[in-house]
């Protein structure tokens, strides 16, 4: 599995994903799931990836060679709308299971891959779609401000709490690390080190991308202020039951 | 779906389950999950379920025609250890499952249910068990000292985080109903009201229960505090990104 997932704020977008592939417990595999395609000043698209590794990398390099062919019907430099973008991978990843699909018919494996794709074209919003892998796709909304691809429940509750569009990017930041953390203490086919890339409003050029490990400082602090935090909330913070006040005031 | 919980501490046992029974989104009721057997001063058996609730009921019919039963070769009252009962209850379980499995060949309806089995024996530790659907268990350990059936994925992260065997069972039980709330968020199929049972060590009765719904004022002051108390972390305590401080001394 994999666990990837991007927010939009009003401040832009934040992009964080997982690096850990697997065919199997006894192959495990480190592979970037963060694809950034940027004309700085005009357009920057971000793809993140969750399913079979090969229906990914069939896409990836199609994109490539698409943005490499004048005669290229279609590519990410030539569509208007962001939209355009989304149905655009999600055509090449129908393409690409049906490929595989053809000639892997006998076999058991699963050619399917989800694909979020963000981003901004200048003189639009940033906007953020899922691809199924369908080809068909959804967008994220005020209400539903963020996507997740792959693993996604363990991470999810923190997202609904913390998740609201007024949010700084680097809020939207933490609170993707904190949900990659907790997804990776609790399902071991989630793994460092951890990729994140940030995307302000009209920038229309990723400003900060980092890849943190487990001993990175920045998430090691993190790690810890977290861990600290919450275990002071429930020391501090949340109400007594009735009969541990009572017990409080007879002694 | 269902969720339930409970967790072993040192000072005792807390049990926490949702009541939403569902056969569809437009066949949902609310059902109690959490069955008690009290022998005060000699023994305490909690049974949590997550699975078909027909199976469900005619395990826990059989286990009070058993109790009522002189001639029953075992029941809850009859058992030496905490393992024995469980077992009983596993037997029990793959008796309902194959009955109708006999009768319901032809349809496709899963039968399984899975079980949490926990409580205390006078002269026994206190102990917990998952009983799987095919009728073996499993018990908590010092590292796993809780067990989890049902929709587990979204309430697993906070239970990772703080239980621990040192805190005090009113802290289980409040990170128990955090955990919940967390996956009554994210998933409809687990639904309020909320079941507690708190049984401390040695004391051979449960010392507390509670039913509480969402505007019972101590669970919805726990939710405000829960809420309230993530937002401040996120504002005051995670540890900010270099340019956040850099752009600070530069102001």
């Amino acid at each position: 599995m994999t666990y990837c997932l991007a927010i939009k704020v009003d401040d832009g977008l934040v992009f964080a994903g997982d690096t850990r592939t697997s065919a199997g417990v006894d192959d495990v595999r480190t592979y970037n799931k963060m694809h950034i395609t940027e004309e700085a000043g005009d357009r920057v698209f971000v793809i993140l990836s969750a399913g079979n590794l090969a229906t990914t990398q069939w896409i990836l390099n199609n994109v490539k060679r698409d943005l490499a062919d004048p005669d290229a019907p279609v590519n990410l430099r030539t569509v208007r709308h962001m939209y355009d973008a989304a149905e655009y991978i999600g055509t090449l990843s129908v393409r690409a299971q049906k490929e595989s699909t053809a000639y892997g018919q006998y076999s058991n494996v699963d050619f399917r891959t989800t694909l979020i794709l963000g981003g901004q074209i200048l003189g639009e919003d940033p906007s953020l779609y899922l691809v199924y892998p369908e080809g068909n796709c959804i967008s994220v909304s005020p209400e539903t401000p963020y996507l997740q691809i792959g693993e996604s429940k363990y991470g999810k509750p923190i997202l609904d709490r913390i998740i609201r569009p007024h949010i700084s990017l680097e809020d939207a930041t933490r609170c993707a690390l904190v949900s990659l953390d907790s997804t990776m203490k609790s399902n071991l086919t989630v793994g460092p080190p951890l990729d994140v890339a940030i995307l302000p409003r009209n920038a229309l050029k990723i400003t900060h991308r980092l890849r943190l490990d487990l001993d990175t400082p920045y998430y090691a602090a993190l790690k810890r202020a977290w861990a600290d935090s919450l275990e002071r909330v429930f020391r501090d913070d949340l109400p007594k039951f009735e009969w541990e006040t009572s017990q409080q005031t007879m002694l």
